[in-house]
């Protein structure tokens, strides 16, 4: 079996007015496409960063994988190494809070695009699940948090009408959030992202979502905003509500000592990012959760390596998301399913993402009891839907977008915006 | 597809009279080959250890896996881990040379044993190689090492005729076996077991070789028989003689300090054979290059998380391994050929085998150039000669030996041998 065609195609989603350690999500959000196409007929698919650096390689890339054979992963990674070191891609502004974004990150980031979509067509072709390939269901199915943003009712000069989510600034806004996304989907823990709005503030609506919701395991992720001090200072605050506390301050130093002051369990997916880090982190004892993403990770395998690596530290392993589709969201619950330890339930964006906005046919997957069920069709269980990838793509080509900027939209409404880190 | 049919055939083989720390090799070497037989009629192969305490686990294992399915290794995982925690195996005297006996590896022994079986019978079910399970290849062949050792002429009261490889305890002696395993087999590197003569004379045969051999790379083996003192002195003697030191001295804070002391490249089968070691041995920088082996470290996607680990670290990976048959060297060749950072020669020894006890079909593998080649045959490319495997099975059923016991046998030519750790 040989490749004959590989695509990447960018798209744009609409995404709603989130508020971050940065700034504000941008009004579409960008990811690529990927199929891989074997010339035997079945199609691999994969879905990764869409900006335009991580694009770039992406394209530079899919030349040179015609006549590859798809079971060999080791091959694409050559043929990635190589063309990174051609390209030299440089970091894009806004990358901090997308890992991904990194330039550090262009083999493994552009080795894992093409790694799932190798994978699902390694699936398709022998008939299986991909989970199969990956050692087999450790569990039936994988447990998601409801994740949880303040959020403006719509954004500025908005190209489209305001989402159904409306205003979350407050706290009963807050809870409102978190009650609509469980019922939908009977998540089974909450995550807020916090370092938007005021420290105290921020840790007020936890206590708020721990009074609605008692019993569900919570989550605060100021993405690194607060300093040491204010972090320990919440701690004190958040007593024991949290499940665990993530990213609350900058640096692996810094967790290292926060640790050390408040004995908090650790969650990061800003200061251990890959495996040098993750190297580091151990030494020093940064982190006790790290948080996977095979899309910065080096793919699904790789992911499975860390969880391994976990598991030996003692450390826990649950997953971060950035705005994504279902190839993504399928890809993430296979390789958690496939490995024993990854058994928090993990973060995704998925719900934030509106329903005529997937492009995979039969639109969005269903999340049941807060979890996605693996199903036994071969590879991810996906296919495109056509229409949908080219609708997304003229969007991608209108919205003027390029790459995610959060504190640049975030100046639009307060022009004197700047990114301060940490903010509090 | 689901499992039908699993065996576990005990054999036993003829093994030299080769010399080390613990004592000498008893005329038989055991080792178990394991079926796996699918209701579709596809078979997967594994070999691993043929003592006493693992049969007795992968025997109790076996019967739990008629109804599995292949793919599943996680299950596969939990059988083992259930069933080892039922059996509570004991370590057996003698294991020091075999980190796969110790009772704490029972369950990543066993497990690995019908790992491989498991992937074997999955690449045959889909008509792929081994090794595209894996990855795929980053190399087309496998580099091995001419793996030398002093011995006797004959066992004493030998049960069969003497080998044909004679005495070798002189230098002139251990000269000639590398010039006839290098004539034969074309190995491009050298492995010297030691730790079982006084270290001066071991450390002048490794001169020896090195002016026989002049640019071929040399490592010596004491298995911890040497203390730190007698290590340092040696490696004073050998200078930069080695591509690397392997096991002089006992522990992970030996190893520390004597690499604190000389700065040689220090590699181990001993110190590091677990996980948690590895933990254990980054933190004290122990170790430079790991001997992985997939029949102790948990099978062949365990000792790709090894190799992964010793990138992260900045270590070498090279390979142990024990008296063995084509399966077991099969296995090693496919996980080698698939991990870009296995590209140490790997120890074998296979050329210690005799011609008329493979058990495979067409009888022992070749090793050309020093290096086993991974050919495009799916799963290891092996099936079993029933007929040799009988025989070896009959074999094991006379010979009386249930567990390896270097240091019984060699009181059998010195009644007043103690196992003295470390000896010199």
């Amino acid at each position: 079996m040989k490749i004959k065609r590989v695509t990447v195609t960018p798209i744009a989603f609409r995404d709603a007015p989130l508020l971050n350690a940065s700034g504000i999500h941008e009004p579409y959000a960008l990811r690529s496409i990927i199929e891989v196409e074997s010339d035997n007929g079945y199609i691999g698919l994969g879905e990764s960063y869409g900006d335009a650096p991580a694009l770039a390689i992406q394209n530079a890339v899919k030349e040179q994988l015609v006549g590859l054979d798809p079971f060999n992963l080791n091959q694409l990674r050559k043929v990635v190494q190589a063309t990174v070191a051609q390209h030299k891609p440089q970091s894009v502004a806004g990358a901090e809070l997308a890992p991904g974004s990194h330039a550090s990150k262009a083999v493994s980031n552009a080795y894992s695009a093409f790694e799932v979509a190798f994978l699902d067509l390694q699936a398709h072709a022998l008939n299986l699940p991909l989970v199969d390939l990956l050692g087999g269901k450790a569990r039936d199915e994988v447990p998601f948090s409801a994740y949880l943003f303040f959020k403006y009712a719509e954004h500025i000069d908005s190209p489209y009408p305001a989402d159904s989510w409306g205003e979350a600034l407050n706290e009963e806004q807050i809870v409102a959030q978190a009650r609509r996304m469980i019922d939908q989907y009977g998540f089974k823990s909450i995550k807020l992202k916090a370092g938007a709005l005021d420290p105290e503030h921020e840790v007020n609506c936890i206590k708020a979502l721990h009074r609605a919701f008692p019993g569900t395991p919570l989550r605060i992720d100021p993405n690194g905003n607060w300093s040491l001090e204010t972090a320990v200072r919440m701690a004190e605050r958040l007593g024991d509500t949290l499940q665990y506390y993530e990213d609350p301050c900058p640096g692996l130093e810094g967790m290292a000592e926060l640790h050390k002051r408040t004995g908090l369990p650790l969650a990061t997916n800003m200061v251990v990012t890959d495996f040098e880090e993750f190297r580091r982190s151990v030494a020093l004892g940064s982190v006790q959760i790290v948080l996977a993403d095979h899309h910065y990770w080096g793919g699904l395998r790789a992911t499975q390596v860390l969880a391994h690596m976990c598991h030996t530290w003692g450390l826990g392993v649950s997953m971060h998301s950035n705005s994504h589709l279902g190839i993504s969201l399928m890809a993430m619950a296979h390789v958690a399913a496939a490995s024993p330890n990854l058994d928090y339930a993990c973060d995704t964006h998925y719900p934030w993402q509106e329903a005529d906005e997937e492009v995979i046919k039969g639109g969005k997957l269903p999340i049941t009891g807060g979890a996605v069920k693996i199903n036994s069709t071969p590879g991810l269980g996906l296919e495109l839907d056509y229409d949908q990838l080219g609708k997304l793509h003229e969007q991608y080509l209108r919205c003027g977008i390029r790459s995610r900027d959060d504190v640049r939209q975030m100046q639009r409404y307060k022009p004197d915006w700047k990114q301060l880190k940490p903010r509090y």
